[in-house]
C-alpha cells in the first residue's frame, strides 16, 4: 500500500510559519500522508501564477490530494471547494480559478463539492487562514479515506470560476500571445503551447528565424526583435535570445545563460506577436 | 504507533545548507521521526521574531520535539536547554528567551535540563553550529525514546531567560501596544490579543471606528489614524486599513489587498495607542 | 530496514515548482525513499557554490543517493553522470565539476557511469529540465535497488570535469587564499582549511593577531586589515572582525553580530593574503 500524497502550493512565503502549520495540521490528522511542497513563494495574491505552477507541477505528482491557496478573497463569499479530476486526483482550494487549468490537464473535472461540513474543518475557523482551518483538514480527511461527498454539497462544475490563463490567438502566419510568468531564471513563459505557434506558422525547426513584436505600453509597436526558434540551449551562444518549447510544452522566451526578462524589461501581461522573419 | 514528530525553526536561511544538515543529522540518528520545517527564514538574530513564530505554530503541531535556533550567543556561556511543556512537548534550543512564549502557550513549563551530556551530542561540537551538533541530536535522541533527564542536569525554570515578547498596557479606554512583527503580506502584528483590547475598550463589534496613535520617532505624536475594527477582510474595501484579530488571536493591522507596513512606513517596535474614535 | 535517502541540491529557486516536481517524480517512482532538501537556492549557474555546499552537507547526510543540479550546460554535450563514493553513496548530476569536492570528502570516487539508459529516464526527456527527466529518476531507481551499472556505460573517473574549488597556496609565513562563498549571515568562506593556514603560519591560538591583505580590483594592495584568530564568537566583542575555523573546518572571515562581507565590500573571488601581524 502506497501512502497517500498531499501536495501544497501557496503564496504564504517561506518566512512566515503558515506553510509549516499546514504540515502540522495534516500530520496531526493524517499521520500516514506524504506531503510535497510545490511552492510557498507564489507571488502574493497572484492567482494566475499559482494556476500556472499547478498546471506545470501536478502531472508529475503522484495521484493524490492537491491543496492550492492563493486566496485574496478569503473571508468573503467565495466558496471553498474540492474538485475531482479524471486522473483520480482531488484539488482543494478557493473557487477563484486557481485550480482550473491543472484540473483540466489532469483530464478535466468529474465532480465538485463545497467544503461546508463542519466535521471536516478545524473546530475554530478563522476569517483569514482557511488554508489551515478548512483546506488542509479537508485534504487530510480525504487522505484518510473520507469520501469527497462527505465534505459538503455537490456543486455544478459549470458554476466554477474560470481559469485566469488566457489562450493565445492563432491567425494565419501570426500568433498573438503575451507574457504570463517570469521564472526565477528570468525566462518568460507566454500564453500558448508549441502546437499553437505551429498552428499559426507551420512546423518549426530549430534555427528558424522569427520576429517578435512587443507592444509598447502606449499601445504603439516598437521595432520587432529577431529571435530564433531553438530546440535546445546547447545550440545557442551565451547571451543569444531564443524562443523554445519549455519542459512543459509551453512557449518560452529566454536568453542563454542570461536573464531575458531583465534585458528586455519584460513584465507580465505584455502583449506580443510572433511571426516568421 | 504514530511516528514521533520533530519541528525546526531557525534563522539559517534557505540558501545555506544548514537547515538541510539538521534534517540529515536527525535522519541518521532517528530514521523514524517525521520532520516539519516551521521556518528557516526567521530574520537573522531576531530572537523575538522566532519566539512569536513558535508561539503561532506550535499549537498546530503534533505533540513532539521542537527545535528553535535563533542563537546570536552561540559560542558564549548561554546554556543549551530542553524544556518540557505541560501539553507533552519538549522544546530544544538556546536559553535566550526564544522558547518561552511557545512553552507558555503549550501549558507552561514543567521541567528543564541543560544539554551537557556528551553522549547525546555529535562527537565533534563546533563553536558556531550548535543546531547541528547539540540541538538536532538532542531532538533525535528524544524522538528515539531517550529520557530528557539523560540529556543533562535539571535546571530551575526560574533561571531561564524571559520571553522577549512584551505585554501591552491596558488602561481605561486605551491600549498601549507596539508593532512586533511584519509578516510577508505586510500585515503588522501588535503586542496584545483581542482580549487585551476588549479589556481596555469593552466588547468590539465589526465596524467599530478606532483611533490609532503612532508615536513618531522623535517621541512626538502625529495625528491619529482612523482605523476600523473588522472581523473579516470580506467586509472591507480594497485598500482600507483595518484592525482585526488575526488567525492566532493576536491584534493585527492590515490593508485589504495591500501592504499596511509599507504604506504606513511601519517597522517593528513602533509604540502606538488604540482608543475608540 | 532503514528507508533509502535521496538528497537534493539545485539552483531552481523556491518560487518555481521545479524542486517540488523532483519530489513528485521520486515519490511516484520510489515511494519508500526519504527525500532531504539541502538547498534549492544555490545562486543561479554557480557551480562552485553548489560544489561547496555539497562538500559541507553530504558528510552529515545518511549514506544515500545525492542529486546535484546546477547545470548551465543542460542541453549541450555535457554528460549526465552518477559517481560512487567510497563511503557508499552515489552522487548524481551533470559532469561539470559540481559533485567532485563532495565525492572526494566522502572517501573519493570508486566508479562512475553515464546516465544513458532510456529505461531509467522519464519517457519524454526535455532539453532543459534534466533534473526532472534524468537525475531524479536515476536516484529513485537507485533507491529502489537498481545497480548503478544498469544506468549506463561506465566512465573513466580521470575523464570527469575537475572540482571548481581551488586550493590555497601555502608559503613560508603566508597563505594565499581568496573568498569563495558569502553565506546568508555575511560570513565569508575562504579557500583553504585551518590546517592550510597552520602549515603556513604554525599552530594558531585564539587571540593571535593576523594581517589580512586584500588585493584591490586594480591589482594593487590596500593597507592590510588587522584581524584576530578566534576559536569562538563568544570571545569577540560585537562588531569585531575575526578569522576562525567554521563548523566545517574551513577558514572563514566574520564580524561578530554583523555582516563581514557587506562591511568590507567583499565579493567572491577576491584574492587575499594572511600572515601574522
Amino acid at each position: 500500500m502506497t501512502r497517500p500524497t498531499i501536495t501544497l502550493l501557496t503564496d504564504f512565503g517561506a518566512r512566515d510559519p503558515s506553510a509549516g502549520i499546514l504540515h502540522g495540521v495534516i500530520a496531526a490528522l493524517a499521520p500516514e500522508a506524504r506531503i510535497i511542497d510545490i511552492s510557498h513563494e507564489v507571488r502574493k495574491f497572484a492567482i494566475r501564477d499559482g494556476a500556472l505552477l499547478l498546471w506545470c507541477a501536478l502531472p508529475y505528482m503522484p495521484i493524490g490530494f492537491h491543496v492550492g491557496v492563493v486566496d485574496p478573497g478569503v473571508g468573503t463569499a467565495r466558496r471553498p471547494i474540492a474538485i475531482a479530476a479524471r486522473r483520480g486526483d482531488v484539488l482543494i482550494g478557493p473557487d477563484n480559478g486557481l485550480l482550473m487549468a491543472a484540473a483540466d490537464r489532469l483530464g478535466g473535472i468529474d465532480a465538485g463539492w463545497v467544503l461546508e461540513s463542519l466535521e471536516y474543518r478545524l473546530p475554530d475557523v478563522s476569517s483569514s487562514f482557511h488554508g489551515r482551518d478548512i483546506f488542509a483538514p479537508a485534504a487530510a480527511h480525504l487522505a484518510n479515506g473520507v469520501e469527497p461527498g462527505s465534505l459538503g454539497p455537490a456543486l455544478d462544475p459549470v458554476s466554477l470560476v474560470k481559469s485566469p490563463i488566457a489562450d493565445p490567438i492563432v491567425e494565419h502566419g501570426l500568433l498573438r500571445s503575451s507574457s504570463i510568468y517570469v521564472d526565477t531564471f528570468g525566462n518568460v513563459k507566454l500564453t500558448g503551447l508549441r502546437q499553437d505557434l505551429e498552428a499559426a506558422l507551420g512546423p518549426l525547426n530549430s534555427g528558424d528565424p522569427l520576429q517578435l513584436g512587443l507592444e509598447a505600453t502606449d499601445g504603439a509597436s516598437s521595432n520587432p526583435l529577431a529571435v530564433t526558434w531553438r530546440s535546445t540551449f546547447g545550440e545557442v551562444r551565451p547571451g543569444e535570445l531564443l524562443l523554445y518549447e519549455d519542459s512543459y510544452g509551453r512557449l518560452c522566451l529566454a536568453r542563454n545563460m542570461g536573464n531575458a526578462a531583465q534585458s528586455l524589461a519584460l513584465v507580465e501581461d505584455r502583449p506580443m506577436t510572433i511571426r516568421r522573419a
